[in-house]
C-alpha cells in the first residue's frame, strides 16, 4: 500500500490519474494539492472534487496552491489541450469543493508530518508547489520516502516548445528547485509518456463501463482529438497516470538510469527542458556517480490496458 | 560531378572526408578552409595538407581562418578526440602547406564566383569562417548551390555537453549566423552520424590496403579508442565524411525533414543545442511551410563499407 499525495493541475490525463489513485487496491490516496497548470487553480480544484466524489472519494483533503509561476510572471493555461473548463468541456462547473482551510503548501508539510518516511508525493503539474514547500520548510525531503514528477523530455522533442515539456516549461525556475532538494526524484516525461498511448479502443472499454469509465471516455474524446490535429494519430500520451504507475509500482521500468538532471532556466531557445546526463547512443545509460535523478526513459507496456479495465469496471 | 568546398579543422574524421572528396569520381574537391575546432588553424592547414599530398591532390587550394570563436572567446580544441596533432599522434608536423595568400573567407568568396550556382559548401567545423565569409559578402548565399554541415543535435544527446554536439558547441553564434541566411542548408548531425559507424573490421580493411587505408587504419585506432572510453563500444560516428557523403549524394537519405532549426545562444545548460522543429513522436515529421534547414534523421546504410574501399583500394 502506498501512501499517495497527488499534486494536480486537473486536467484531463490528471483526472485519470486521480481515478486510479483512488480506485487501486494498492495506493492510498492521502490527498490532492490544486496547482495551476492546465488550468486555473479554481477550476482544477473544481474538477479534482468531481472527479474523486465521482468514485466515492470525496473525503480525501483538497487544496489550493499557487496561481501561477514562482517568477510572477503570467499563468498561462492550456484549453486547446484540454478545454476550457480542463475536462474537455464536461466538467460540472456547479461543483463546489469542500475546501479545509490549508494551502496546498500546508496540507503537503502536514501529511510530510503524519506519514513521515512512507509519503510518496507525485506530482503532475507545473512543480510551483512543490518548490514553495521546500521554500517554507527546507527539512521536507527528510520525510519523504520519493518524490516522482511527470514533466520534462531527456531525448524527446518537447510538447510546448520544440525543446521544452509543458510542466517543465511552465515553471523552469520551479523544477529547478524540486530538482536541486536532496530527496531522490524519478522523472517520467514524454520519453517515455509518449509511447504509453491512449487509443479509441480503450475509450470504447471506458464508455462500456460504469459511471467512471463513461466520464473518462466522454473526456478522452477531447483529448484524443487534440493529439489527432498534432500528431496524425488518434491517440494520446498517457502523462500522469504513467507518473502515479511508476511511483505506486504499478508498472515496471525497464531502462531508468540515474543520472543529473538540469532544468534550462535561461530565455533561450531550449527553456525549460531538462538537460540529462545521457551520453553515448549505444545501448544503456550508466548510472551516474552522487545522482539522485532517474530519468525513465522505458517501461513494460501493458499498463494502459490495466488502467482503463480499472477504471471501467468501477462500481 | 559536384564541386565541394570543404571547411575542415583536420581531426581524424576530418581527414576521411577529405580523403573521400579527393578520391570520389563523382566529387571534384575544389578547395579547403581551415577552421579551428578539433585542432589550431596551424595543424589544421598541416593535416590537410598531408591528407591532401597522400592521396595526390597537393595542388587543391588550402587557406586558412578563423582561429577561434566569432565572440572572441578563447578557443578550445579537442586532443582527448583527435590526439594532440589532431591525427592521433600519426601527424607529420615537419609538412609545410602551400598557401596561396588568401584568407578562407576570400577563397570561399572567389569560388563562390568562379564556380557560382555549382558550389556546393561542406562545412565540417565551427561555423566561424562560414559565418566569417556572409559577413564579408552578405550576397554569397545567392552564388552558392546548397550549404551542408556536420553539427548539431536535434533529438541525440550533445557530445560535448549533455545537449550540444561539439562544432555547434564551439562557436553557437556563428552557426546561428548560417542558418540564417538565406541559403538552402543540410543538417547532418549526431542523429545519424552516430549510427553510422566505423568499426575494427573496417579499421582491418583500411590497414590491408594502400598508403591512404594505412593511414586512415593507423589514425582511427586512437579514434576508435576514444570512442571505446565514451560509449563502451569500440565503434565511431563517421562524422564529417557523411556530411559529405549527403552533400553530393553518395548516400540516400530516408528521413530529412525540413523543419527549422534555432540554436541555444544563451548561456544556460542547452547553449549550442540545435533546437529543431520536430514535433510529435510517431513515424515520419512533416516538411514544415517556409522551413529552409533539412535535418537528416536517418540514411540508407552502407555508406561506411564503400568509403572504406574506396580509401583501402586508392593507388
Amino acid at each position: 500500500m502506498t501512501a499517495v499525495l497527488l499534486d494536480v493541475d486537473t486536467g484531463i490525463d490528471d483526472a485519470l490519474a486521480i481515478l486510479t489513485a483512488a480506485l487501486h487496491d494498492s495506493i492510498e490516496l492521502v490527498g490532492c494539492t490544486i496547482v495551476w497548470g492546465n488550468t486555473d487553480v479554481a477550476q482544477g480544484a473544481r474538477n479534482t472534487t468531481e472527479v474523486l466524489r465521482l468514485v466515492g472519494h470525496g473525503d480525501v483533503p483538497v487544496a489550493i496552491g499557487a496561481a501561477g509561476p514562482r517568477d510572477g510572471s503570467p499563468a498561462r493555461f492550456s484549453p486547446e489541450v484540454h478545454g476550457d473548463d480542463g475536462l474537455g468541456g464536461f466538467a460540472d462547473r456547479s461543483v463546489e469543493p469542500v475546501l479545509g482551510g490549508e494551502s496546498a503548501v500546508e496540507l503537503i508539510l502536514r501529511l510530510s508530518h503524519e506519514r513521515a518516511g512512507e509519503l510518496e508525493l507525485v506530482a503532475v503539474g507545473p512543480l510551483t508547489n512543490v518548490a514553495a514547500a521546500l521554500d517554507a520548510d527546507p527539512s521536507l525531503p527528510e520525510r519523504v520516502r520519493h518524490v516522482t514528477i511527470m514533466g520534462g523530455a531527456a531525448l524527446a522533442p518537447g510538447n510546448v516548445s520544440d525543446a521544452a515539456e509543458a510542466n517543465i516549461w511552465h515553471d523552469p525556475e520551479a523544477a529547478q528547485v524540486v530538482l536541486d532538494a536532496s530527496w531522490d526524484l524519478t522523472m517520467v516525461g514524454l520519453d517515455v509518456t509518449m509511447t504509453s498511448l491512449i487509443t479509441d479502443a480503450h475509450r470504447e472499454r471506458l464508455a462500456a463501463g460504469g459511471a467512471a469509465g463513461r466520464f473518462s471516455a466522454a473526456i478522452l474524446d477531447h483529448y484524443l482529438g487534440y493529439y489527432e490535429g498534432w500528431t496524425g494519430t488518434r491517440a494520446s500520451g498517457n502523462h500522469d497516470a504513467l507518473a502515479l504507475a511508476v511511483a505506486a509500482g504499478l508498472v515496471r521500468t525497464t531502462l531508468s538510469p540515474i543520472v543529473d538532471v538540469t532544468v534550462d532556466c535561461s530565455h533561450g531557445p531550449a527553456r525549460g527542458r531538462t538537460v540529462a546526463e545521457l551520453e553515448g547512443e549505444w545501448g544503456t545509460w550508466p548510472d551516474r556517480e552522487g545522482a539522485r535523478h532517474r530519468v525513465v526513459m522505458e517501461v513494460e507496456p501493458g499498463f494502459e490496458d490495466a488502467m482503463v479495465e480499472l477504471i471501467a469496471s468501477a462500481r
